[in-house]
């Protein structure tokens, strides 16, 4: 699905639009002391459960940064990048669908244009429920992320999916119990806690025990 | 806890230990795409359940990051920040214990050392279970974290914990039910979805059903 064929790293610009790095310095306990980090924009994540087919509906997408932070943690140099040692397909990840708060509006609005765009389904915001808030990151980034939980049928599928402009995102359906094996003990997963987080949310919350 | 008097914010100065950003290019299906990322380290993080006390063992600090994507979100300068309308605390976070792969050790030994170091318990790693791996976060930084289960008990305290250098980590216990609470629909969290997804976990799989 990833279809890519070159790779290769680069200084980020000082007008990036999604990574804007900054020290914030402050004094505690009478000590001045500093922590880098970056302001990312708060997101949207979404459980969705298609009703039909009882299966949950995931995306995958390859994700550059993980890419990158398989190759670096190897000790390979991300200079120069092989790609028969690091085939791309080990930077696709597996993830609930979300989107970043770039827009006018309401977190459950963008949430709907999401299942929308990337999985294809055409849900009202009645049906879309919110369940909690937490921060997506508090090492390097802070942002907030509201979590939200939508049950689908068939019916509401009106495209594909996929993203807009030039996204590349595959949606994925997975049965219950293959779900449970992405949270078991020994699992390992190109996938964000967040991710992990919605699906066993989903198993103790939403499925008959 | 926090004892902040002051903060403020600067550039990120290049030799940054923390964050390294760059920007990733790529071809994807015959179309040049690029992707703003960042390197940081891969990481631990524990589950820790004291048996003595029937208490989950959770680590508060204050997290710049997060104080300031609070701050920024709301739309407030952060060039000059009114402690008065955002106090420090609204910064700070409830976490699991957990540190950095930054030293040549194994994965499981770093994990007791920030155990001992954040917490004050000193348990040989032949009590700290490997649970599973996952990416930290897949926007921004693809860091790998590998998070850990021990059962502690009070004889094996051996500090206050608190951290080491000049960190201001305080160690606090949740009963199970109050455990609960945090993972529950309509919960408001300053913490990361590694934290949720480690209580979830421990609730669904190591307390009697």
């Amino acid at each position: 699905m990833e279809k890519i064929s070159k790779i290769w790293l680069g200084k980020l610009p000082p007008d990036s639009l999604y990574v804007k790095p900054f020290r914030l310095f402050y004094v505690q306990n009478g000590t001045e002391k500093n922590w880098d980090l970056l302001k990312v924009h708060d997101s949207v994540s979404i459980i969705l459960f298609n009703k039909t087919t009882n299966r949950l509906v995931f995306v995958k997408q390859f994700r550059p940064a993980v890419y990158h932070g398989i190759v670096s943690s190897a000790g390979d140099s991300i200079e120069n990048i092989d790609l028969e040692k690091y085939p791309p397909k080990i930077g696709v990840t597996l993830e609930l669908c979300a989107g970043i708060v770039d827009k006018d509006l309401s977190l459950v609005e963008i949430a709907r244009e999401e299942v929308l765009e990337e999985c294809g389904y055409d849900v009202p915001v009645e049906r879309i429920e919110e369940i909690m808030t937490y921060r997506s990151g508090v090492g390097s980034s802070g942002a907030k992320q509201t979590l939200f939980y939508c049950e689908l049928t068939d019916e509401d599928k009106l495209s594909q999916g996929g993203g807009v402009d030039d996204e590349l995102i595959d949606v994925v359906e997975y049965s219950i119990e293959d779900a449970k094996k992405l949270v078991s003990k020994g699992s390992v997963n190109n996938s964000p806690p967040s991710f992990l987080f919605g699906v066993l949310w989903f198993l103790a919350n939403k499925v008959p025990q």
